[in-house]
């Protein structure tokens, strides 16, 4: 283990998609790391291939409670609750993170339970088209986002406490083990981006896909490449969309209603004479542009592999130095990866 | 040329994205053809490649009489009427079909200069987010979609002639030159099944888009597959957007307002405690999986590629012969590609 490592064993608590692959990568750095999960035949699947977890809830986390290993909730949200109740009975001084894609609701329960100091939420930006875990898999995080919370850095009375410093680094060297890229956010703002983001295309991806359903057998015959992409996450399992969406409500009606008026608008503009939906075509197109040229994505950017090269600017911090809050609050508002030092 | 070849020469007139694609499949498959293309510069590239292609419309319309050539109209929307004048002048006898995206309005004009029983509208179903000769490549069309249109088979008084029916023999045998599918659909039931799977995905890409710009730097960074594949269409030209959008508002209003509708039902179910989005979950997922299903495409249709294996059924039928016309209407109502004999 080097000084960059990070400094306990990790007990990855769910094994699906995220929690599985968050495993995998770290046995495969050679980090100590072991887990739970729930189903018996999942646990059986990891065993058979070598990782070390069990479906005992209490056993595994008294063991992490002994290693004082890094708890990594990776259950979907509705069992986060249960989840912090076990870990407060049977591991009270492990360090907790989270995987969860919403972060405020999260971060609710961990307040309501008294874990604030003892938490720092994250989030890995990757698919969820697939589940359990055997779409679970190595470098699944490779040069994807992932957002490390820091709301205790400014919530905490008198300043965080050095424990939850070595937390907070904890959690981006983990992150940083999986080759993604991690950007700081607080969890309102990290829930009002996802909601523009990943919630909404969700949402309108299940309403395209029904749309060109109602168009009966013709239409699906027809449909070509802007039908298929813009419907794909509709395959996503929808308890996993209730999940997300229904979680983060409040911010994805932000960014709903702001897509009705658009919609609502292009409606009227094309009941006009003659049509005209000059608006949207070129605030739309100005918009994707702008996109691809931050993300370094684009017409190359049809592959599903991300890009091979980070567009998003870096900013190097030392956690507890000094100005380190406001450096995580200036990466931010950049949506800028960070480093540690 | 061998009986299942086309009878005559082709003569493209626009070498855009699809003109180009066309001029060069043709020609590949060692079908006499030609073309004109307004701008110079594209006729240079063309002319520099081997192609026999020609800035001078007169000339080459005159040309295309003389030798009884199939006319293709390849020009954006605005331009077909203008060019149907300039036939019905230089052209006065030959064939014609077009590529355009949208198919009623295109109707409307050759009705408008009694060319009916010349034409016979197709649409090739391909990208649109790059344009121009220089986008054009032979297998553009391969297993894409390619409708043929066949409202004059119904409308004419007598029956259509024999003439019209080698005529859109000839349009479907051109289609089969380049490896796609045709699939016969009337003009307005074409307009209304692109208005769901092509238009409409253009109009929530566009909104998308925007909305997630509207978050700022930090949406952008954290934007994954799901925003990325869902707005890639919005990088298309505004211009084309608008014209296809524009020139197809009626059909485009109704599949709008089917969004907007479920779009608004989905916002009420996210002001309820707790929210419950259950309805657009579950229904958007039955119809995605019933699209790959269709398709066969789904989970390996991540590539940009079409499927290998067509999902489509097919129908074997002899133009003009007993029932041909209630044999296209029942490909038309199964999306069904056709086979002519």
């Amino acid at each position: 283990m080097t000084s960059r490592d990070i400094s306990r064993p990790v007990c990855m608590l769910g094994l699906g998609l995220i929690g599985g692959s968050l495993l995998r990568d770290l046995s495969a750095h050679g980090h100590p790391a072991f887990g739970y999960n729930r189903s018996p035949s999942g646990t059986k699947s990891a065993r058979t291939e070598g990782f070390d977890v069990s479906s005992d809830l209490t056993e595994t986390l008294q063991r992490a409670e002994q290693e004082k290993a890094l708890l990594v909730i990776a259950t979907p949200m509705p069992a986060v609750g249960a989840m912090l109740a076990a870990i407060t009975e049977h591991a009270p001084s492990c360090g907790i993170t989270d995987v969860v894609s919403v972060k405020t609701e999260v971060y609710e329960l961990v307040k309501q339970a008294g874990l604030e100091d003892r938490y720092v939420g994250s989030h890995p930006m990757s698919g969820t088209a697939e589940s359990g875990w055997k779409a679970s898999r190595t470098g699944l995080f490779k040069r994807a986002a992932w957002v490390v919370t820091f709301d205790h850095a400014n919530d905490a009375p008198n300043g965080p406490g050095n424990d939850w410093i070595a937390l907070w680094t904890d959690v981006v060297r983990m992150a940083k083990i999986t080759g993604a890229e991690v950007i700081p956010a607080r969890v309102d703002v990290h829930d009002a981006a996802v909601a523009r983001v990943s919630h909404l295309p969700h949402l309108l991806a299940e309403a395209l896909a029904i749309v060109g359903d109602n168009g009966g057998a013709l239409s699906l015959s027809l449909a070509a490449g802007s039908f298929r992409d813009s419907t794909r996450v509709a395959a996503s399992s929808p308890s996993l969309v209730r999940a997300m969406c229904e979680t983060n409500s409040e911010a994805l009606l932000v960014a709903l209603d702001e897509t009705i008026a658009l919609l609502t608008d292009a409606r009227a503009h094309l009941t006009e004479t003659p049509p005209n939906i000059e608006e949207l075509a070129d605030n739309g197109y100005r918009s994707r542009i702008r996109y691809e040229a931050r993300s370094g994505q684009g017409r190359q950017g049809d592959s599903v592999s991300p890009s091979p090269i980070s567009g998003r600017p870096v900013l190097r911090l030392n956690p507890g130095g000094p100005d380190w809050v406001r450096m995580l609050e200036q990466a931010e508002s950049l949506g800028a990866r960070i480093e540690v030092f």
